[in-house]
């Protein structure tokens, strides 16, 4: 349980670091993250590094016992590289080419880029990559963000090319697998393949899924090069990329793969819930909080990805600046986020930023000390909690919180889902992050902890596993579902498509007719209005956006049906479906059956009340406006706060299990 | 009365074409169209054609006695044609240039892909063109779709400059037409002349006008350009084209002129229903049957354009894929749609399509047929409707039914009214189509029958003719109106611009002055809130959207008068008109006051009844949500359903009259 | 007090125009303006001139003893002139070039196209300057208009440069002042600075805010390019502009440095009242009366715009064609207008347009007379103007109104303030000169005059200052408050950026601390449902859309108080800061308390009155639905109207004050 923050020696006169650094440490920092965004710093003009002002920053934060987190700068190409190569400016879907003069101005499939960014990534590592004060390495900042993956330039599409020429060997074999006999789409060789974007209609959504697929790889492998080459020259430190929450242009299962020890993200909660797809009643009541889900839902994502492995790499003190709104955060939260992160398993919460820059693009974003160098309000609260973690009591056992628990409940979240959602979304509303956001946040207030997982993870240690939707199901997903004891509950459009993105041959749900024998004869987008009404476990609800007309082969029980005739929820043995979206309360009916009938207790938590189980710990926290008794045992031990906790406020205590 | 299917023999194994043409000719279907889109297939490289594969599928479906209608494949130029002419893409109205990857990627205006178009198709018409069982071509498809028509290339500005050329011979006639002097817009040459789109602010009207008026005549051209091929190559063939529904970039009666036997059209209530102009209530109320109108807009619309002759190409069975949502019909409803066609006078419903394609862009748009070639419950549907038409009353004349009977009312609709209204819509709100639908539903509404008519089209034969709005009043019409009976009712807007897109110099409605005194002093568009009052025939009633201010000369009374004084609704003899748009309780009773000075019965019939006369027969639909006790005589002979019919059901008598 | 009219001779056969001049001095006109938009008839070809049509226009309306003000036509370059420099077309803010058919398609930085203005300007000048007839120039028309400032063409780019090299001298100052070390956005030369346009995310803020400065310097050195032909040419002539209201694009303050005698402005109360910011039901209100702010505001400013000369150039007569919706006015305004700005020092009100044209753009844009040439509604209204000016009480002293009276209270407007705002919203609902509007509205409905000027003016007159927000404060500006008596208001977001668009360095309200001891230590923005209630003199209100958190130091007071315990109003003796947007009852409280306290009278009008003195009179204009009893004094001399004032009317007495 560490804190940090993130840091800009090069944006304040030298003078000022000696007690930045010493102020860092006094206040209970022990990481600081710099370097990205730097280039023009390191390399004033092609060829010419400046090492010297790098050398003496991180000099100065060693000094004070903090340990640095070196950025690679690749975020932003300076100008005299844009002048030297202009070819490396993105391209966007309209087929404009962006210019210089903020950030993210490159092309991710520009080998020029790449070999640019290979260049300054060596010169750090060989400089800094065995530095005793740098403990870990981050790539570039958060990758495809301000929409610049998928990239649409000459560059993309020639790789596109060789991608698809690797995935399908000969044209032939594309052409059948996209179904491109259909008007008339079929090409004599990959050369002639273009990208998906300004179609007069939609493009072939094959075309596109392999588009996304091949952008995935492409935002892998402009890490990977990266990853490589520290991996090389920086031995035994972390390397890790700061993601960015519900940001799913690539695929970050895949992204670990090229390498990565930690996966560390930013953690915006308050713009996050303002931009998300909350209606105004909810974004109102969250205004000042976050939504409570937002933090958690990250954190137990990214766990996953980072195998256990968490940071916070960004978190959010105070108001910032990037929302249609920015409102202060209530009294408390930078306090209860940085509890919240450490529940969900985070080994570090650094707080952006050091000091609000006065100037720029982000100068309406607050952070630990206001521009004139005084403590934010967040920051104070920064403060109370390194003192907490300083005193935090004895009988508790620290080693027991390194060990994230494992969850009862494991929830499947799939990057490719999201894709072929976007690519063919059908009902203009259906939002797959959304649904599977409101899946979890269901079990959440039922007090139970979620893994999240892609659907290729070993799943058998899990008791409930569940798949809001999942189009594309593994073979080797059904069989888990047959050789373990797990209880499963799947959404609507599940087995919808096969990885070609076409119908599976005998419908939906394809493979997973194999232990759920149901045909899906049509399906159908509801407009907002089209409510069908179903009764589950005697809570009466209704079906939205989605609706999957199931028709139940022998062995398969209808549990609940839509007034109308349709099935609603279709159940074989250990095995249930839900062929609508549901309204919250009929969903949460369904999810609290699966979870009982899994063995694991339900609880009623008061609105904005959260529990979350870490080690022998359990933590409460308070997203509510007024104070909560938790329910923790008789006598309890609290080594956080105590029974009565109060709004924004977080209680912890030891829990026997 | 037939029943025919749209069908990709190349989307599918050989093996299986013999058991879908034997399955078909079983189900009752006796046409087949095929070809369309599938160039790739018949011209896989340049010049190198392959027509075994056509040979093979027209003949299975031959054998088994279907009649095929053959489709030219110019709206999907393969991706070889592409790349050996890059000049032939599409220009969207900002400049973009589109790409290959899915269909109508051609720029209309170009002369090289016009070559191209000529060649494949004059290879296909000397191959097919007598093969007795070909019986029909298509050109095309859906020509425009895609916001294609107009387009914005220099090939199009090449051409326009010579097509007005031709049209106004000197250019200084076209400056004086335009009135290019205003702004110094003025040109010395035709050469000169651009496009309007990408100006500052508000190209010239008229401008516009003309650019619209050239690109209506090349889609025309572009369609006329084939069918002569066809007509010298297919002698006593039908030649037709299936028009999409409220398509407007184009003048279908111009179209009608350059070659046409049958006007067919694709019909999809629900998507169509979704994506129109109805308020949310209405798009709630229709989500599942499509708004009842809808198709008898377009039937009535086509069969004016096919004078006499109509089809409908492509009929919707189940759920689609391209409207904002796309629900499951309401059980029932593909056989009503199919009866509503042949009781306007169809002779050939066709399904969109046979089996639902796995792959590619529509495999949400669903057919006859499943993916997994089991029929669908609209498929069902069309089995009873085959077998319906089998064994039709005896009593019953199908000679009566072949000759459409010629109903007591017209409704002129102008296309170039919709392109003059788009080009200078002044409200924001107001919507032509959307006028002449409403007039058009209220009518129906009353029991009757309507044909739709160009205001160039002889009118004699009618006790009422309506114009919701015909901005450009020709001279002939007035003719008529001076020379017959009939009674007469127009709508705002009516005269109040000449053929060059300027105010009359007497002042709107310019030649209807002749038989209408009034003088359209000042017009105003008004923003929803605004909505003066009125009151005719003792309803009670609104303007909206629009409002001429009219002084009436001698001659003209004023018949409703708004609470502000301003005349609602004026009247000279014969010949009435509404200064305004009106909400539907107002519009009804200036409609029924017309309706029943023209000696013609009006009927008051339950929401979503509807009748309709064909020949000797009098059909009832009801698109509503209960039972409704139709309103034939006593003792009427049924020849399909009975006295009472429920939702979605359909009932016809034989009617002496 | 003269009327004017907007006049188009070469839009009209030569033979009317006798009729028309004659028919415009019965009006009583005195004033017309011709000539812009003709350049294809001043020049119809390259170096080609033809005046002989514009000689005997001008000779024809000097005959009828008419003045002529002669518009420059450079807002419309003929097609020749494109043709032979397509580098002059303008280039949108995504990078797309505009096209010739309308009008404004030039690049403001284009030095070609400057070239050919001078030389037509000097063509006119020379011919035209010394004529007894022309008695005033116009340059150009509504720059900016249509979004064609700023430019984004390679020319701005590379006048930008030059722009920037002379303001900042070395590279290294700029990006000193940008903060160009964030991001690594650092130049190394002038050259390399591109526009700040179609960068992935937000470019730097200090680059924009430059941008917008150099562009609004372009605009002005494109004014005054053509002011300095006029001066040298046409000695002793009026030389203007006619600017368009709301339209903040260039520092119309700078402007006037250019060279400019009058401030002259286009006024269309109805068309603006639809586009603003008002919510429905506002619009709805003054649907056809226009919001009774706008003219005066746009006045008030003008005045100050042009030091104390005003004229309205257009005045909207009847219903125009721009709006989503253009409803007619209600009886009485166009004589209401036109007192209306007589009444706030307007020496001129010109009519847009003698004659509606049947033909072109404008077609729907209503004038003083219909296209078949009689009079219209708002004609008849002019005329009516015309007799009572000529007949105006001889008591009355015309001298005295002749010299506008000084207001009592200031309010400051700043261009800048508007760029900095759209630059940085921060809140997506933050409108600058909304708010200014509405504490406009807020001082008028008391029954206060204001003056509106710029934070450099001598403000040393007034009783009281009130800025509704001033992002950057100039020291000048607090010394007068040190220096004066005056009270002040400052609104929200005051001080809180320096001249380079970055933070002050002890924090917002910067130099403004001087007087008012306070530091922001931190701003939130807030979504429309968050709204933070308090109290002042005992008024109940709602903080709204922004809020800055204030720390009051020693002496200062805090007079208001969220329920949260944020300060809402503070107040430093004669200084008072508000820190957020207030609803209007709120706001109304305290400048309710500013006026009082500044020793003016607060009258409480019905909706829609309003008072204005001018010279040793007091208008009052009634924009309501209901007869008004006017607050005149006791036996006070009417020279317009009566004591009761009813709806649409005007009344004017004399005052002794």
């Amino acid at each position: 349980m560490h804190l940090g923050v993130c840091y800009y020696p090069e944006q304040w006169p030298q003078h000022q670091w000696e007690s930045d650094a010493r102020r860092m440490a006094e206040l209970g920092i022990s990481r600081v993250r710099i370097g990205e965004f730097a280039w023009s710093r390191m390399e004033p003009e092609a060829g010419r590094y400046e090492w010297a002002w790098l050398d003496r920053a991180i000099e100065v934060l060693a000094t004070h016992g903090l340990k640095v987190i070196l950025g690679t700068p690749t975020a932003t190409p300076p100008r005299w590289l844009v002048d030297l190569h202009p070819e490396i400016l993105p391209v966007n879907k309209d087929g404009i080419t962006l210019n210089f003069g903020s950030r993210r101005h490159y092309d991710i499939s520009s080998e020029i880029y790449r070999e640019h960014c290979a260049r300054i990534v060596t010169q750090m590592v060989r400089r800094y990559g065995t530095h005793p004060a740098v403990i870990a390495w981050q790539t570039d900042n958060e990758l495809a963000c301000h929409d610049t993956a998928p990239s649409y330039t000459e560059a993309a599409r020639r790789r596109f090319g060789g991608w698809l020429a690797a995935r399908y060997g000969e044209v032939e074999r594309l052409n059948a697998a996209w179904g491109n006999v259909f008007w008339s789409m079929e090409y004599r060789s990959f050369a002639e393949i273009g990208l998906p974007n300004r179609t007069p209609t939609d493009a072939n959504p094959s075309h596109w899924l392999d588009f996304r697929r091949f952008m995935s790889s492409e935002v892998a492998s402009f890490h990977g090069l990266q990853g490589e080459l520290i991996r090389e020259h920086a031995p035994g430190r972390d390397l890790l990329h700061n993601f960015m929450g519900f940001f799913t242009s690539f695929d970050h299962y895949e992204f670990a793969e090229s390498g990565l020890d930690v996966a560390a993200w930013d953690s915006y909660p308050l713009p996050r819930t303002e931009v998300l797809w909350f209606d105004d009643a909810d974004k109102h009541r969250w205004a000042r909080t976050g939504h409570p889900d937002i933090p958690a839902f990250n954190h137990d994502l990214y766990r996953g990805v980072g195998k256990g492995r968490m940071w916070v790499m960004e978190q959010q003190v105070g108001p910032v600046n990037w929302a249609p709104y920015n409102p202060v955060p209530k009294a408390g939260m930078a306090r209860l986020w940085t509890w919240e992160a450490f529940a969900h398993g985070a080994e570090l919460v650094s707080y952006f930023r050091w000091r609000q820059a006065p100037f720029a693009q982000e100068q309406m974003h607050s952070g630990i000390n206001a521009p004139d160098d005084k403590l934010t309000a967040g920051g104070h609260e920064i403060a109370q909690v390194a003192r907490e973690l300083a005193s935090f009591d004895p009988t508790f056992d620290p080693a027991a919180t390194a060990q994230v628990t494992q969850a009862r409940v494991a929830m499947l979240f799939d990057y490719p889902a999201d894709w072929i959602v976007q690519i063919q979304r059908h009902g203009a509303d259906f939002d797959y992050q959304r649904l599977v956001f409101e899946w979890y946040s269901c079990l959440r207030e039922m007090g139970v902890d979620v893994d999240l997982l892609p659907a290729t993870a070993d799943l058998s240690g899990y008791r409930l596993v569940v798949a809001p939707s999942l189009p594309v199901v593994p073979d080797a997903l059904v069989a888990q579902i047959q050789a373990g004891q797990a209880h499963w509950l799947f959404g609507p459009r599940t087995g919808s498509k096969t990885a070609d993105f076409t119908i599976p041959a005998t419908l939906p749900p394809g493979p997973l007719q194999a232990v759920l024998n149901v045909r899906v004869s049509q399906s159908e987008s509801l407009r907002p209005s089209l409510r069908p009404a179903a009764t589950f476990d005697g809570v009466r609800g209704e079906g939205r956006s989605w609706r999957d007309h199931v028709e139940p082969g022998p062995g398969v029980d209808v549990t609940a049906v839509f007034d109308d005739g349709v099935p609603a929820v279709v159940q074989a043995g250990r095995v249930r479906m839900t062929t609508a979206c549901f309204d919250p309360a009929l969903q949460r009916a369904v999810l609290e059956r699966c979870v009982r009938d899994a063995g694991i207790e339900v609880l009623t938590l008061p609105e904005g009340g959260r529990l979350r189980r870490l080690g022998n710990l359990r933590f409460a926290l308070n997203y509510g406006d007024t104070a909560w008794r938790v329910p923790a045992p008789e006598g309890a031990r609290f080594v956080l706060g105590g029974r009565e906790t109060g709004p924004s406020d977080v209680a912890a205590w030891i829990e026997m299990h």
